[in-house]
């Protein structure tokens, strides 16, 4: 499936999520990723993230498609590609 | 039809993007907002965006869907609704 995954940390949690995040899913802005992922990986990254996470003050949103043809994608300023991360 | 958007800006346009999205759109974390929008609120919205913005700096995604039933959502941590923010 296609996934967009947008998290909102607090800083001392921030790299760590950030790194979870980019192992399974490309950044596409600083707390936005998304990709293809299977259900077992995604599955495993939302029980890493949910660990991760404080529960009483972060926010993980994850939308999941059947695949990156089920919507339209513009870009206003930067279209930021994986290389421009450095993980 | 329906839209997610997400920014990534400079801490001096923030501010002013922040509050342009909010006037279109329901807030669901610090620099992600989605719902439904005409076609016209939307390029209204864009071009407001694209002035705000600083292109070298900045970078807005706009994804657009049908309907809010193109995907499925997860929340992990918080799941933010509109009334925790203020505008």
């Amino acid at each position: 499936m296609f996934v967009i995954l947008c998290y909102d940390v607090g800083v001392k949690r921030n790299a760590k999520v950030k790194k979870l995040t980019r192992k399974y899913l490309r950044p596409v802005q600083k707390s936005v990723c998304e990709g293809y992922i299977t259900e077992k990986n995604l599955n495993r990254l939302c029980a890493l993230l949910k660990d991760a996470i404080d529960p009483a003050e972060d926010a993980v949103a994850v939308y999941r498609f059947a695949s990156n043809t089920d919507f339209e994608k513009d870009a206003i300023g930067l279209a930021r590609q994986n290389e421009d991360f450095i993980l």
